[in-house]
């Protein structure tokens, strides 16, 4: 039980779904607040039976605030997280600006639930890409350890916000039209297209998406041994991220133990069923809390090679279900509890 | 300079495309006879300065012709190919029907121009996604050695013909519009979604398409120990597939060693500077014949690890213009001409 709860960037693509979630997993609280920046400060919500009024995130806001669930972007987390934890609030961090940070835990409750328990005031979440794999990875890591990871993303517009996706439906229109189309979110037109680019260039020739795969799965599974090859590409699909996904075991696993495997992992739904044509499609789980995996195939010459396709809706496990689920989780250690 | 020359399934996708490569790449005949199905035949063609007819598809039809450049759907080609090998002509087919046969040759014209000699009146050109991958590792396997290959495709519609690129343009004319769409050429609805499926179920979980990009390469590098895992997926592109490519060569290479083969390779053209923005998209691919590739990065921690992008138009260089390249090839070997 959380006395006093703040949302903040309550209006965005992730917030919206951070207050649908917050009930939808019964994260208890005395009372709600919600933030935003000056354009949405005003603004009515329907939370439950509740309309709230959006107040302005300012340096005062957070005061007598025990939990904060944050979704902005990282230029806006960099100035307001500290705000809330100088007031004494508990921050969950969507934003990639504390990830890294030695001190912030970086939690996914199916997989480090204890790491949470050393904060420092701020925990953070994931990047969407990195939690959907890492969910699906941990069943094999846990069984036969993890050498080798190659993965090949097919990301969602959403992942980009709600102007990201009105941009794909409004150049999408353009195209099928004959009419030229901007690209004002995305560096080149995605409809009908696809865009080898998600971040700028980070490192080595990798983009900041494909760096923070390398560095968030190391930092989650404590181990930086792990060699993993990532390639993020942006593909003309409004919500739900997909991955292609080569791991390596330590140890060989049968096929029929891998998807055992699966079937039992926590937050993992096994649809593999290719002779009725059944796998994980993102136009299927938009909407899920789940990380969807299928296509599972043992590699045809290594027995510690496993290939496996892997979908989650970006918005909700690889954002707003992972961050509420860390606030829940936080709420039933009873460190933001009223006691 | 081929004396009689006939194209089958000259009105299709890619037929098409043959007709316009042929003139392209000054392949010389003297006749040029085109063939089709009962429902084509019949139908005027222009090509180049002339007005063709279609004739009818029969096993008449190849008396006195020289070198045939089919292309058709696998059933097709297991009935027709036939006609025109008893009739004496040397076929090049582009179908999967004949291309693991042992004494069918398959072959990509930069790299393995030789097997072409060996042929018993039909070559194969292989498929799409095959050949514009094996294009790519072809230098980097001359240098230093392939042991490993993970490739992940971003396959487009026109795969699977004309029908399926009406297919795609519909429904998403539907979902934008909000209405339902059914699916006729795919599994499932491709509009703003992704389908993990290329091919029918073929062994161990894979599909026919992905066990073909296994076969093919093994076949065409002459080299069953290169494991290759392939994962094949269809994307709401019109033309032009991509693929991530990671791969292991057996003695390590440099960047800018592995730079500098992809910039010489015959058949790739390399684009690769993520600061300006710069890469392979199909967008920017359809209607040119080159391998494009770009985001190319050594592995962190692997000195053999090699990630790299490759997009290609799966029309021309996945099929017609090799096609065309390998009747080329056949016709400057001489053993076509009229002497």
């Amino acid at each position: 039980m959380v006395r006093k709860l703040a949302v903040v960037g309550a209006t965005g693509a992730v917030g919206q779904i951070v207050l649908e979630e917050i009930q939808h997993q019964k994260l208890a609280y005395d009372e709600l607040k919600l933030l935003a920046s000056e354009r949405s400060a005003g603004k009515k919500v329907k939370v439950g039976d509740q309309e709230l009024t959006v107040e302005l995130l300012e340096p005062g806001a957070f005061d007598g605030i025990d939990l904060v669930i944050a979704s902005t972007p990282d230029e806006v987390a960099a100035e307001c997280v500290p705000w809330a934890v100088e007031a004494g609030a508990i921050v969950v961090d969507e934003s990639a600006f504390y990830r890294m940070q030695e001190d912030v835990p970086l939690v996914i409750p199916e997989v480090n639930p204890d790491a949470a328990l050393g904060h420092k005031g701020i925990i953070a979440s994931p990047n969407c890409s990195t939690t959907q794999m890492v969910v699906a990875l941990k069943p094999l890591l846990d069984a036969a350890g993890l050498s080798k990871v190659v993965v090949s993303t097919y990301q969602a517009v959403s992942g980009a916000g709600l102007a990201a996706q009105e941009e794909l439906l409004r150049n999408t229109t353009s195209k099928l039209n004959g009419s030229p189309a901007s690209a004002k979110m995305f560096q080149h037109d995605i409809a009908l297209n696809l865009i080898p680019q998600i971040g700028s260039e980070k490192q080595d020739g990798f983009t900041s998406e494909e760096i923070k795969m390398v560095r968030e799965t190391h930092k989650i599974f404590g181990d930086n041994t792990i060699s993993v090859n990532a390639t993020c590409i942006r593909v003309p699909v409004l919500v739900g991220h997909s991955e292609s996904i080569y791991c390596e075991t330590k140890e060989p696993l049968e096929l029929q133990r891998v998807l055992e495997l699966f079937r039992n992992a926590p937050g993992v739904t096994l649809i593999d069923d290719l002779g009725s044509k059944s796998y994980p499609m993102p136009a299927d789980c938009e909407g899920k809390p789940d990380v969807f995996v299928g296509r599972v195939r043992k590699d045809l010459d290594n027995p510690c090679g496993i290939n496996f396709w892997c979908v989650s809706d970006n918005l909700r496990k690889g954002a707003a279900t992972n961050a509420v689920q860390i606030g829940k989780l936080l709420s039933e250690q009873s460190d933001v509890s009223a006691g």
